[in-house]
């Protein structure tokens, strides 16, 4: 199988992440957004919305949208959990990362990352959401390991791709301790480095 | 079972639509949304979030999010496919709308039914990608019944919620054919009147 997308992206780096995760062998195709290489008309031919990343099977069949990715990859694997409630609750988080953190979160720091504009420039009303995020995080995770279950979901990747650069989009993780201790959990569990301050 | 929710939000219409649709017997509990019914120490204590729907099982659990409770009741039952690719193809939709339609299409609503605004005073950003995400629905509706497969799944009750409803925030439905036979026939399979222009 080949994955379509940008490594500077929490949400294709959720999909490397699990792909690692599952030990499934796969080749990556670097799509520079920035130049315009989600418009072209081969990648429009995968996916008519434009967006990365997209899965791309043996078969030349194509899936997008990171986190439909994520269930189709993780399913019968350690990654979903087995019982229909928790996977309810995974689901539920991962539709949440959508809606109430990503387009927070993850706009900020491209805000400031990509466009390099200072941290006082970015949108109030998203930097008000993405601290809302957090804050509801960090209140999640104060008495859970992870997200759902005892163990590594799909939640938990999903939910930390973009929350582990934080930082970067000018959002404090060092004063929300449960947060910063899940995002070492993950950070161990999928073996990568901590993100630089 | 018991379903939390507003009848006048999209969201919440989804939920009971596919419940309506698969037969399911529940009891409907109204919350009013602008006179903080959703914020109360009883709602949060279901969902944390805040946020309706809210499905809250016989044995008092509770799942929240739209598109996740719709996944769980329709879980093998012919409103979700039994193959692995077109599930995944109906989680595609299903977080392409939270992400790339609701935000607008239902957003652009609220403005003007909720908040009682004129049509020239929604956001232009917010309009633009609204009118976006109904052309993309209408292209690829062009030479589909349905957006999965042959029949009804979730992915169209997700989608035809806020999309029958657009025109109340000001979008054109008229000018898109296919959008417009598609809608006619969820409406159809889901037994709902035309909302009226």
């Amino acid at each position: 199988m080949r994955i379509l997308g940008d490594l500077a992206s929490g949400n294709c780096l959720k999909v490397k992440y699990t792909a690692d995760r599952l030990g499934l062998s796969y080749d990556w195709a670097a799509v520079d957004i920035l130049k315009g290489e989600s418009r072209t008309p081969e990648f429009l031919a995968l996916n008519p919305m434009g967006q990365v990343p997209v899965l791309v099977l043996d078969d030349g069949r194509a899936i997008s949208q990171s986190n439909a990715i994520l269930q189709y990859l993780s399913e019968g694997t350690d990654l979903a959990p087995g019982d229909a409630f928790d996977r309810a609750k995974v689901a539920e988080w991962l539709f949440w990362e959508q809606y109430s953190h990503e387009p927070y979160i993850a706009v900020c720091r491209f805000h400031m990352v990509y466009r390099r504009q200072p941290k006082e420039t970015r949108e109030s009303w998203r930097v008000e959401r993405g601290e809302a995020a957090l804050d509801a995080m960090d209140r999640a995770l104060a008495d859970r390991t992870f997200l759902v279950g005892a163990s590594l979901t799909i939640a938990d990747i999903a939910l930390v791709a973009y929350t582990r650069m934080a930082g970067q989009g000018g959002f404090d993780l060092a004063a929300r301790p449960a947060l910063s201790s899940w995002i070492a959990r993950c950070e161990a569990e999928l073996n990568l480095d901590p993100v630089p301050a």
